[in-house]
């Protein structure tokens, strides 16, 4: 088999055999086949697709490239959940406590931040003392003895992803749906939880610009889910504007905090609410929505969230009095109130722009290798829909290297569009797949 | 600028400007830019293509990746040809001389053979002591004394094409009109000569398997030249068979002899004809074609063509012998008949199926640097049209190493279709554009 008839065949429209994507995953992940092959292949199957089936073996493919997390030293089911990525989504932070306190299991293995959106290992590395770096031994302990246990990815996991991500990102070839589908669910899959509960992210700030095209790709990774045995759901959810109002590590752990202290309502705290409900039911804890919800809403308001999140992180290393004091986590030297410079509704938000903005601050990475600062980013203070008048602070921005600043807060001010009229009701759930 | 907004700008089906082909060209050229990069841009080239415009700017910026070669030390109007590459396609060895004798200039810079096509330089180096390695001053000098030198690339020209070349090959990426026809002419124009006559094959041995591609490159390249101020002339000719009977380097020398000598009629010296006359005429050595085709025979005729090629061997180190002598040459140890199974019209050739058969017996390479051997191939007794009895001979192969001879010679066999009805008239020149 040659790599080159494999291409032929992707670029007049073929549809790729099981054997044909073993081999140039298995070549590409060993080394033996070049990154000039793969990035002609990766720009064929952009054009020309993949279908389901290919998907589905390109997944497996891929997580036959390396181990499979074994989660049985854990008992009962456990559910992992998985956004696309965006900004301001803390999901995470939010949704680990709220289903452990409930009575479920989450023993999830996060990423770090890259481009402009946030990764949730980041957020917790600004916790004064947390770890992400545990054993699976300790992991396992952890979810024991709380319920929730959020680490960095450990063994060999879907190295063929590692190589494969990285090529994609210089070579133009993120945005399709078989190659996206293939990267979350051969993480999910090796990752070992037994069912999945998946956020895909839709709007200006995500890599799905409209509903349709993440409603497919939600639809193709609850069958691959389902082909490979793992029950999995899909929210297509709106990424217009940032998730929550907090963009910056330190930023959003406290806002995670927050809502868990019932101090905010909003966008993040109700899609929380959703997933935490739709993972505590597909985890055989509830039969039924409804229950799960109320029980949810429960464990906010009793703080026994909180306190589950409290114990996490003592058990991780961390300072667990950051859940009632949000000071002890690491705090910018300027605080620089941004205003608008004329009245009228917030019609629209870059969002990706937004997070680019947070990026220019130091909150992000351009390249895996880049330090972040964890305490700069920015609040938001409006969000869509709202009336701004002329002088209303829009955001905060929490600074320290002031280097990128004007260009930060440029940045901000062109992606917020201010019309003259309301563009009416908004969504936060499009819709879900099962 | 960023290659990875270039590629984005590409896949979309935007138009790339001069500026942005500059970028890549040069930084590739330069080593700045990976061969992944280039490799995913080359391909979203493919599906989206170039305009003219592109084509242009993509071919003058290839050239400028590089040295010019000056031919000014050469008095006269230099007219270059260029075959867009075939099986038993040994037009330059006849042409050269034609052309010369007949009062024009011929300094051209050739190529080795890759894949299922032979190259130019490894024929002439199958004449024992023959060198393609000149200085400029002496290949200057073999065009003054005799009118026509054939030598291996001098210089640094076009390194850009190099590389591309090299990445095409193993991506998928040949077979593009844009990336072909910048190929060519940015090593025509780079390679100094006046004015510019091409042959680009269409057909089962050519890249081009339909006429109407062909004819669209061979206008775009006609194009190219002619913003380039060099005046281009393209035939669009036929590939469906080998063009002459001899396949093999050494076995196409004594091809282009026994043309020379008078000895052989048909397609090989029907072209080489055609190609000269339009050399004579772009070079005003006559002004009209009939003209110089009546001259063109007669130095045939005569023996003054085979006059100017016995010089050009002995000014380039070769022995002049061989154009009285065949036997000369370097010849096989074997001689094999290859004999029809079945009677029938010989109604369709896989050209290039044939050209690797000789590939497979030795006469060809797969990478640059594998050795080929100068005296092995076949001698093809039957032409499309022709009636064939069951154990006619339908070719002689020349044999050295057997290991692939039984795979040479079923390559070769089902390379043929036999059928019940002759396939009516061909062609072999459908179209000239100028």
């Amino acid at each position: 088999m040659r790599v080159i008839d494999i291409i032929q065949k992707k670029k007049y429209g073929g549809k790729l055999s099981k054997d044909e994507i073993d081999f140039f995953i298995k070549g590409y992940a060993a080394g033996d086949i070049p990154d000039y092959q793969i990035a002609s292949l990766l720009m064929a199957i952009w054009f020309n697709g993949m279908d389901k089936e290919e998907t589905t073996e390109l997944t497996l493919s891929m997580v036959d490239s390396g181990d499979r997390i074994d989660l049985s030293l854990i008992p009962g089911i456990k559910v992992d959940k998985h956004s696309t990525g965006g900004v301001a989504d803390t999901t995470t932070l939010v949704v680990g406590p709220l289903v452990a306190a409930a009575g479920g299991l989450v023993a999830k293995m996060s990423g770090r931040g890259l481009g402009h959106t946030g990764g949730t290992l980041d957020k917790l590395e600004s916790i004064p003392g947390f770890t992400i770096a545990l054993s699976m031994e300790e992991f396992a302990d952890v979810v024991k003895k709380c319920g929730v246990s959020v680490i960095g990815q450990t063994g060999n996991l879907v190295p063929a992803d590692k190589k494969l991500y990285a090529l994609r990102d210089v070579t133009g070839t993120v945005d399709n749906l078989s190659l996206i589908a293939g990267s979350v669910m051969s993480k999910k899959i090796a990752a070992g939880s037994d069912k999945i509960v998946l956020d895909v992210k839709t709007g200006s700030g995500a890599f799905m610009k409209s509903v349709e095209d993440a409603a497919a790709l939600g639809r193709l990774m609850v069958d691959i889910g389902k082909l490979e045995g793992r029950e999995t759901h899909a929210f297509v959810t709106d990424m217009n504007q940032p998730l929550g109002n907090a963009v910056g590590n330190a930023l959003e752990v406290r806002e995670a905090i927050e809502i868990l202290q019932g101090k905010h309502a909003g966008d993040l705290k109700e899609l929380s609410i959703a997933l935490a409900v739709r993972m505590l039911v597909l985890g055989e804890v509830f039969e039924s929505r409804k229950q799960a919800d109320e029980k949810v809403r429960s464990v906010i308001e009793d703080g026994s969230a909180l306190e589950k999140f409290s114990k996490m992180i003592e058990l991780q290393g961390g300072d667990p009095k950051v859940t009632e004091d949000v000071s002890l986590l690491p705090a910018a030297g300027s605080l620089i109130e941004i205003k608008a410079e004329r009245a009228g509704y917030l019609t629209a938000m870059d969002t990706e722009s937004l997070g680019m903005g947070a990026h220019l601050l130091g909150a992000g990475r351009t390249k895996k290798s880049d330090p972040i600062d964890p305490a700069v980013g920015y609040w938001i203070r409006k969000r869509l829909g709202d009336y701004v008048e002329k002088g209303d602070v829009l955001a905060y921005f929490h600074v320290n290297d002031k280097k990128n600043l004007d260009e930060a807060v440029a940045k901000f001010k062109d992606a917020l569009t201010v019309g003259e009229k309301s563009s009416g009701n908004r969504k936060l759930i499009y819709s879900e797949i099962s």
